[in-house]
């Protein structure tokens, strides 16, 4: 089962291509160009090099979100477009998810803290722990404030340390650290989310078609939200009149 | 500074490139391919997607060994010819530094132990310490054989568990297990040697000429072997006559 699978949900982007489960390479990417430029040349040229092309792929999978916005439309719409082309199946998989294998380096018995900067005092997080080599869920995606975050740290006793991973590491270690609660900052080499991330977590879950794959978002955009604040004023104006 | 790095030094390759240190893009493959078919391919996509060419990398990197012997030519002469063709200054860095990046996510006062299979009952290693997020190197790069490195580490007092990465990770781990010394066993995430990690080695290296950068393999070559022993036989003939 060849599996490709794409993340453009932050800053960074990569393409991925795994053969039931090992990985055969990544393509991973931070120079600053735009997602819709850089993404399928990636993908095309992983398969290529590796001497396949894309109709020898069985599933595509996509990191769905969150993250920014622009980044989650362009990798869940590539991979719409690839899955519908080749009428193959796909896998959208959370994109703290796919970060969470990065933990499975952190200390036994610590819990593994998944945190993107989702800007306005927030992180996107969700919490693993890591059992039998798996990044196990402990609780559903979230956007949630780094004050909430750590009182929700607080209330857990069974661990050890919190291990940060996440381009809102900095921002969510800093604030563990001033909790008095002990945390390590994921070093460098695992503090992205990557596309062999989303190929792991898609492992064993079950297929969905093009049409139900949908980016998660977690919080309106920016536009949504400017848009549902002028028609409650428009409204409130009217039943003022 | 615009730093292109390569490593070809075991069955994975890879092409990363960093600027002033830090990651723009790294482009890994382990599909079975020969290096000499996908390194350059990887390091022209690398370059091209990222809006540069082989004109604006100021220095080259490889990994020199120790490794699969083909594997560490193929690396060494592939980035000797990229830079005496644009006349540039390259680095050649231990393939077991480049490693010991990955050990960066080792709980503290872990021992990072690099360790690759290099057949009839060795591995080559070297041990680092993390100090202020570098690895610090304790020893240098040997061939060993499993014993030797146990005793080694045994002997040591100033760690609290070691934490082994590289092809020959599960090998050293089932030692050191049996030997009664707490160790981890690095995440698949973390156990290969990769063209970032040659980057991240390479800071604040002295650069050499093209004419100075050569192989380390450590041990010689099968080939070399057997005719040392046929010529030490045809002597011992000879002697006999």
């Amino acid at each position: 089962m060849l599996m490709l699978a794409l993340d453009a949900s932050a800053k960074a982007a990569s393409a991925a291509l795994a053969r039931d489960g090992v990985l055969l390479g990544q393509y991973f990417q931070n120079c600053g160009l735009t997602h819709s430029a850089t993404l399928l040349p990636m993908a095309e040229a992983l398969l290529k090099n590796c001497g396949l092309s894309v109709s020898d792929v069985d599933i595509f999978a996509v990191t769905k979100g969150p993250g920014s916005f622009t980044g989650v439309r362009i990798g869940v719409a590539t991979v719409k477009g690839l899955a519908w082309a080749q009428d193959k199946p796909c896998i959208g998989v959370s994109t703290l998810e796919a970060m969470a294998w990065n933990g499975l380096c952190a200390p036994e018995g610590s819990l593994i803290c998944c945190a993107m900067d989702a800007r306005r005092n927030q992180v996107y997080n969700a919490l693993f722990c890591a059992e039998n080599g798996q990044a196990q869920r402990l609780c559903p995606d979230r956007a949630i404030s780094l004050a909430e975050l750590v009182a929700d740290i607080r209330a857990r006793e069974d661990f050890s340390a919190v291990f940060v991973t996440g381009d809102g590491a900095s921002l969510t270690f800093a604030a563990l650290q001033e909790a008095g609660i002990p945390a390590i900052l994921a070093p460098e080499v695992v503090r992205h989310q990557c596309a062999w991330g989303a190929c792991l977590a898609a492992q064993g879950k079950t297929p969905e078609s093009v049409h139900d794959l949908l980016p998660s978002y977690l919080r309106l955009s920016q536009a949504e939200r400017e848009r549902q604040a002028r028609l409650a004023r428009e409204e409130n104006k009217e039943s003022q009149i």
